[in-house]
């Protein structure tokens, strides 16, 4: 996968455009945005596993069984969760208004809302702003990134190559963020062509190793999608080819979402290897990223080692021999043997203070191994959070 | 359990004395305590169950086993976790020293460690203080409180009637704190006489109730060990009679460690009622708790119910219906019927601010119930564990 480059502009596949307006969800930015292929296409999706799902999860559920979509239409600003059958009724509401805009048919249109919960969607004034925002409709992915952040620092689209057409995708993310689907919302568009079967499968496989391993805080969002549209512009492309640019691509942005986690520093990437299994390495490098003393010690900078010990501990249900593991922190092995290792601590406190830390993990036991993303723990996440609601 | 009240000044059962004094493991404060009995008793423990734990666990499990015992040594500063062989060794030269001083077998005597994890412990200032620990035995237990604290702000014991007798908690809590077994050290003493197996199937279940419901930061501790001696002096209570002064004791004393939890600055309290079953309703009151969003929210004070939506939500292995739940903040019913209910958003602000928020969920499906005690997160977690180690 290392090999995948990624456009110095992003650009869109063929055949997608986007758009994104302000019609005063929020007070000020872009709360309205829009993704839409000029032809039907193949497409799937993964969603939040909450039991107190958003309405557009649940309306979107349904929308994506066909296996074909055209459009995505996004608000940022109220999410549409915690407002029962009267937020149902608006979900499909703002589903018909982008569809009867576009001129397709309503069920080729998928929507998502992120923001406050409990608030009743203001769905007048996303129908009264479709007009302009259809017309606003546009080739840079960049405009309909700006459309659905909430707390992120900065939008988030990325491109890559894909046999003789292109892969994109556009994320939000910030906070609320631990998987059970994925987590945040993610957009990932191509003119590849795929059958509805074969993208659901990948898109699974691809989210579970990266979307799904991310997390800023241990919260799951009962907003979460990942929706992919693959319009087949640009004709078939092997199926090992698409599914090693789409896990290039989502890693990359598994990275950029976890890094720009709010109040985030740095980047903190977890590799669990030899682990019993699979699952036992996903379980201790997700206890590793979302260890709150983990994450308040690669935010300070100080090596305690032990710290990374009891996250691996905590893992229960996991085997772990402590006579058998060995712990780096960015390259440097700290522990092994059995005991601390005479480690350099100046050069370890250095390499903590880089924008990645990579803590690596090593069981011992067998051939299981996992990576994970997350962040540090800063006084910006408890100042973000202690007044969102407010803001 | 409500009629059972505290003493005012906390005192030990009969029999009972402890000691703290300073011997050098930390750079001021006390560090070394004993709590000893003038004669055996029954004895249980339970311990962390994480699986990477400390020496004096180790050794604890063992000396736990015939439930005997008449002395628990304990120091701060340096947790001996992490130190593989030579750990085990230097934990029990710790006991045998203190036994040696008391003039009485070694295996009477556990022994617990608290502090930073990996280095070596500093075994022969121990010993060397030991003489001096042995004649400073008296009957405060505030004395033993103040020996085994590391970054809690008070010391804490408490004690109440139980039958003829008395029963006393010490303990010490504060950071990497959450279950799996208990978290923090506890140490219970009473002049009841139980049979060791009666004593420790009290002792699991009442744990199992309090202290294990507990959690400050999600992160389990490498040390936790909650031990109890019963040295019988006041002759037998019946069971029930000493299970509810344990209940009443521990609730209160889960209060007091969550209440001081790093940083805190309010106790959260949840209560979940009406799950599918105990199981599930512990499961969705630990995700209250542990939610950075739902503790930043109760830091804040700002009512976004959302987050109590999204903390039941993401318990992916409870059964859960949005439209029969019904969440309260202290008392207010602010979800319920499937949406927000019309709240007076002023008071609710108000009830936040208080040092005490109590959040319930009641699900409407069952009889599972489950409490767990927290608190919120605040700059003053990050500030204390971004530099924890180099203190």
């Amino acid at each position: 996968m290392t090999d995948l480059s990624f456009d110095d502009s992003p650009r869109l596949p063929a055949g997608f455009r986007c758009a994104s307006i302000h019609c005063g969800i929020k007070p000020s930015g872009g709360d309205l945005a829009l993704f839409a292929s000029d032809i039907p296409g193949a497409a799937a999706g993964v969603f939040t596993k909450s039991l107190v799902p958003g309405a557009p999860v649940v309306v979107g559920r349904e929308l994506i069984r066909p296996g074909c979509l055209q459009a995505v239409v996004v608000n940022s600003g109220v999410s549409n969760v915690g407002t029962g059958t009267d937020g149902i009724l608006r979900a499909r509401r703002m589903g018909v208004a982008a569809a009867r805009e576009l001129g397709i048919a309503p069920e080729l249109v998928l929507m998502s809302s992120t923001g406050v919960i409990g608030v009743p969607l203001p769905v007048e004034r996303i129908e009264g702003a479709m007009p302009e925002l259809v017309a606003e409709l546009q080739h840079d992915p960049m405009r309909g990134a700006e459309g659905i952040m909430t707390t992120d620092t900065y939008p988030k689209a990325i491109s890559l190559a894909v046999g003789s057409g292109a892969l994109t995708l556009v994320a939000k993310g910030s906070g609320m963020i631990e998987p059970n689907m994925a987590t945040m919302l993610c957009y990932v568009m191509t003119d590849a062509a795929l059958e509805p079967s074969e993208l659901d499968a990948v898109l699974r496989r691809v989210v579970d190793e990266t979307l799904n391993m991310v997390s800023v805080d241990t919260d799951t969002s009962t907003s979460d999608t990942c929706v992919a549209i693959a319009n087949g512009r640009r004709g078939p492309v092997p199926r090992a080819v698409f599914e090693s640019a789409l896990g290039a691509a989502l890693t990359r942005m598994a990275e950029m979402l976890a890094r720009d986690g709010e109040g985030a520093s740095r980047l903190l990437r977890v590799t669990v290897r030899r682990a019993a299994d699979d699952g036992e390495a996903r379980l201790i490098a997700k206890s590793l990223v979302n260890s709150p003393l983990v994450k308040t010690m690669v935010h300070g900078g100080d090596p305690n080692v032990g710290r990374i010990l009891m996250a691996v501990g905590k893992c229960i249900d996991c085997r772990v021999d402590p006579a058998r593991l060995v712990a780096t922190i960015s390259g440097v092995t700290v522990f092994g043997g059995g005991g601390l290792t005479d480690f350099d601590e100046s050069k370890v406190r250095t390499l903590l203070g880089m924008d990645c830390v990579d803590l690596g993990v090593e069981l011992g036991l067998g051939e299981g191994e996992a990576q994970a993303w997350g962040c540090d723990l800063t006084s910006g996440y408890i100042t973000e959070n202690a007044a969102y609601y407010s803001s």
